[in-house]
């Protein structure tokens, strides 16, 4: 059975489900920073997905970031699953501007994060219920 | 007509090829680092790549990281599309262990890149000529 890591339960918002994955929010304002998190038992690695998992993970994981990218007008996707503290196998996708916080380094350790308020989870739900119009079942809340 | 972007140019080894990615090993004895450029022309973001190019560049990927595992006896592999810095669409593939120099922060911009002596690139081109048997078409020299 699926259970999701306590960390990343601790550390995110739950947006709602794909058909493969779960999808969650970054609990920090200062990034659009998006988690995937394919629902299925003891996974680690991407190579542990079966050869269909891997092409849902992908088509999610691409279609995402294709729709965040517009949606928040990022400059770039950084797209990466790492696990090395969360060994729950998990993609980020994470929206990047030339003037956010840690341009041009990565996201990860850069600053401790800081929670949304509930306007701002608002609106950022609002925003991707234009888009996620397909395959994608938001959560109730 | 694809052409190599000149940080990686500078900052990596050849390797060779896959159907679609350049295979390059990062100048950097720190870690196992390795990274796949699609050998296509203006592309910086996954999904500007066509759907079959997706799936290619996916499936090298998930692949390449399963072997490296073994190969490396990594503890996790860290798989990444950043492009912060560098536009060109590259990915990254990184064996961690968890007595690595960064362990378990992200790889970068931990350390200045330590390069490797020829004899060190030479083990890491035999060990990946065990491997890489299929659909991988190794450079010269």
């Amino acid at each position: 059975m699926f259970t999701l890591d306590a960390r990343l339960q601790q550390d995110t918002l739950l947006l709602g489900d794909f058909p493969l994955c779960r999808l969650l929010l970054m609990n920090d304002a200062h990034y659009p920073w998006f988690i995937l998190v394919p629902r299925r038992e003891a996974v680690s690695e991407l190579f542990q997905l079966d050869a269909e998992e891997q092409q849902a993970l992908w088509r999610e994981t691409t279609w995402l970031a294709e729709k965040l990218k517009d949606t928040f007008a990022a400059d770039k996707m950084n797209v990466a699953t790492l696990g090395n503290v969360v060994s729950q196998l998990h993609m980020h996708v994470v929206v990047r501007r030339r003037d956010d916080a840690a341009w041009p380094a990565p996201v990860w350790g850069k600053h401790a994060a800081q929670p949304y308020s509930e306007r701002q989870v608002a609106a950022i739900k609002e925003k991707l219920q234009l888009v996620l119009t397909e395959n994608f079942c938001f959560a109730e809340g």
